[in-house]
């Protein structure tokens, strides 16, 4: 290929990003619990591709200021319209409509995989991210809602997240029906002004009530000057949803104080003192109990808080209590396919933001019952429900927690090439082989090797635990030199640590090259047992 | 939301597929494997997203026919033309480029990932598919091409491909220059010609010399009367191909017994006898001694020679023979970046295609050196060789071979929902997540409770091991009814196999409550013990 005379420049499209290393064997150790987890509750891999047809995906973005973006979009030979998924459940509810009568179900599925949104990037807000997914698809009663809260939960703690760093917080989409139909909001002539409201609603845990009123009522101007419109609606109909609000316990300091309530609810239920103070057990039961004033009289509403005593019954009977697993009324979820229970999985611990503010970690996953989403392409009624863990925000999480165990791999052995002919180079890669057939890390160095301080660079820098090096005086006497890296740097640098009470190891040895197995394997077996010890130390 | 009056079609654009549960998870366990492979040979994991910018990229595609399809593009916000990845090769250059201060070399990464052609999908031809990586950067010598042949043939080892049933095919790009050149078809002029050239010599593996000479010349009619234009070369110039192509053994019936020659050519080197017959050994050298008459002449032949030379004696130094490490003059790799050796993984087993024909499966990947591919960007040197195998078309091959093992995964244990009261499903639950917290794979039933047969058809279906049952009766006496369903099909079958002679265990049982974990892992165990006494007969 002829040289161009103007260089292309190497850069990847906005909100796209490379991934390191250590990024990539963290994610899949992450990845591996989550899928432990997953498999334990019954469920089974299974995936789809990228693409999908763009009407058989639908219109769900919660983002309907641009109704055509959101989606990266081609069109086919034939005309088709074809788009990247956005995410894995509309796909999925597309799979499982074709395959339906094949199907066994209920049908409980997980899968990972990267979903594409064509919208402006940010600071963590990335055009290509990965969802691990799980699903229930066939299964009509709230109990499939509340394994969906308990397996996320599980889900957490398998991650190395103490219990009290995180709360499963779970609303129902009818219960936010009801509070409409309360206020007057109910009917399509109505859908953008509740999308509005929704969407202040979804902000009570950014702003003050007071910033939340201005987007229910006439709009919002932010520290930037920047204008939102609001809602529009009566200080009459505010007054409701500020009722909605503050019965659920909202505006207190404490995430989880303020639901505590007298324990004066009707149905016991074992299994929440073991992880709460006394009193504070009843709390989810008590919460919805106080919103029958408020929505109970709307068909959504008094469905939805049967659906919720349901649902906090079973995770309380099965020993999941409200520090785990709590009614929150700013769950809203943006996606528009949500017909019933929603829930998201919320990190409660301190992080500094990119703004320098101290914030709590927030949400990291979440999903609901999505009852339509097959009807689209059946017509038959096949409930379901699902959540969806942002992988990468998650992993952000754990590093932040210190739970991402530094990387335990070993970099190669290095045979260092002292001698470019050909017989020469034979002679390196056969140790290298030998080495590699005796499940040792090992590699000849690639580079130019004439210039033999780049080689211990190399080294040093790759973090080679051991260099081999045989010129041609060693050749003839069939001997190898072996250097052990970790222990010369200790030497050198003359640490006082504290595993300096055993006799160091000599920095450097030649021995027979028909030894060399025995003895890589003795050096690093001697740099394993000092990781270890310095571990404990 | 609104039943729509039209149902969509459930349906996936042409050439993509959804994945079961069994290919993920032989894909994963293969993945796996190929990973320790490229870990021990020092290589460490680095990935690209799925999209770069449509300049960055490059048109390196085989099928020039058609020189801005190929790939799926979407335009940018800010009018930059993005496209999804085609490989796995170009992107890398792009990342080295951009990142050629940081980067340490000589970098030696592996990939895996999803990449994205926009072609006519066809039988095992799809528009999506994985492809796992491995390529050395800053890597000048030729010898770091000859580890990627030997860890190409690891790999296939690794995955259980006997020796004997693959072989690493080796050509050089260079010696197609040469042969070019002696050909009278050097020059920027020539290169459409000698596209066709190399495409006619792609197919050798699959046509008569008869066929591949009518490519050469005015063309050649298939069986179903299409037509394909010729390179229109003169009959003297085919036959000096007709002569590279046969010095190199085409032609006749095996695909290793006419590489022997008489074991004289000089530069002995050890390590080959130990798996090939007397005189095979140098099949290799012998071959590209052979070729010097043809190709010598020219610089670029000259060069190949040397390099192809200095390859193989690495490479059989190394205990790699011809019969895992082979030259074949029909190599030639579609990809237009490719600047020096060249190599191909091919499975040399038999297997009926889509038209019933037994045919040699094939290759399952390949690469080469592509010391342009950086430079396009950073205007500095910097060689680079790697490969890429196709990781769907592997798993065919291991499903072909009985090498992928049946899925060691047990379904989970089912709590049958005899009772739909709150009460009771948190009691359900309860025992789950008991089962569950003890390492045991279980669900509750999910699905319509009601119909208690279809929880029964369910578990079968579903291949449960277990079923556990608790009525209103059980359940104020503190018990649970506990269903083997193995051993229930096995005792309803009546089946007489080599596992008969114990004793068989009660289908059913009824025990307490408290004994569940207990019980449940007997039963389990009992199961586990007789799969592998079954397995083992």
């Amino acid at each position: 290929m002829a040289q161009k005379p103007n260089k292309l420049k190497a850069r990847l499209p906005r909100g796209f990003v490379d991934r390191s290393a250590e990024d990539i064997r963290a994610t899949d150790e992450m990845l591996a619990n989550i899928r432990t987890v997953f498999e334990r509750y019954g469920f089974d891999p299974v995936e789809t591709p990228a693409f999908e047809y763009t009407d058989c995906l639908g219109k769900f973005l919660p983002d309907t200021d641009r109704p055509n973006a959101g989606v990266f979009s081609v069109q086919d030979d034939d005309e088709q319209w074809m788009s990247l998924r956005y995410d894995l459940t509309a796909p999925l509810a597309r799979h499982v409509s074709e395959n339906i009568n094949e199907i066994q179900m209920p049908y409980r599925t997980y899968r990972a995989g990267w979903v594409f949104r064509n919208e402006k990037p940010g600071p963590g807000r990335y055009r290509q991210f990965m969802q691990f997914d799980a699903d229930t698809v066939g299964a009509p009663g709230v109990q499939a809602d509340a394994e969906m809260c308990m397996m996320m939960a599980d889900t957490m703690e398998a991650l190395g997240i103490p219990r009290g760093d995180y709360v499963i917080r779970v609303n129902n989409r009818k219960v936010l029906d009801g509070l409409m139909e309360a206020v007057g909001l109910g009917g399509d002539e109505n859908s953008q002004t509740r999308l509005t409201v929704l969407r202040a609603l979804d902000k009570l845990d950014k702003f003050d009530w007071d910033e939340i009123a201005k987007l229910l009522g006439e709009g919002r101007k932010d520290e930037s000057g920047d204008f939102t419109s609001g809602a529009n609606l009566s200080s009459t109909q505010i007054d409701v949803i500020k009722g909605y609000v503050f019965a659920s316990g909202y505006g207190t300091d404490s995430g989880i104080e303020h639901f505590q309530k007298p324990a004066d609810v009707e149905g016991y239920v074992e299994g929440d003192e073991q992880e709460s103070s006394p009193g504070l057990y009843y709390s989810n039961l008590a919460t919805i109990s106080g919103l029958e004033a408020i929505v109970g009289d709307t068909a959504s509403g008094r469905a939805a808080l049967n659906e919720l005593n349901v649902l906090f019954k079973v995770t309380s009977l099965s020993g999941y209590g409200s520090k785990r697993i709590r009614f929150d009324p700013s769950v809203v979820r943006g996606l528009e396919y949500y017909t019933g229970p929603v829930y998201e999985a919320e990190l409660l611990f301190d992080v500094t933001n990119e703004k320098g503010e101290v914030v709590q970690f927030g949400s990291v996953g979440g999903g609901g019952r999505y009852d339509g989403l097959v009807k689209r392409f059946t017509g038959r009624d096949v409930p379901a429900t699902g959540f969806s863990i942002g992988v990468s925000r998650l992993m952000t999480a754990l590093k932040n927690l210190g739970k991402l165990s530094a990387s335990e791999v070993v970099a190669p052995v290095l045979v260092t090439v002292m001698d470019g002919d050909v017989a020469a180079l034979g002679r390196y890669q056969k140790m290298v082989q030998d080495l590699r057939n005796a499940g040792i890390r090992a590699e000849m160095y690639q580079g130019n090797w004439k210039k033999f301080g780049n080689q211990l660079k190399y080294a040093d820098r790759r973090g080679c635990p051991v260099a081999i090096i045989q010129g041609s005086d060693e050749r003839q006497a069939g001997e190898i030199q072996v250097k052990d890296l970790i222990e010369g740097k200790r030497l050198s640098e003359e640490i006082t640590d504290n595993i300096t009470w055993r006799e160091s190891r000599p920095a450097q040895v030649t021995v027979k090259e028909t030894d060399l197995i025995e003895t890589i394997r003795g050096i690093l077996d001697g740099q394993a047992e000092d990781r270890r010890r310095a571990s404990e130390g």
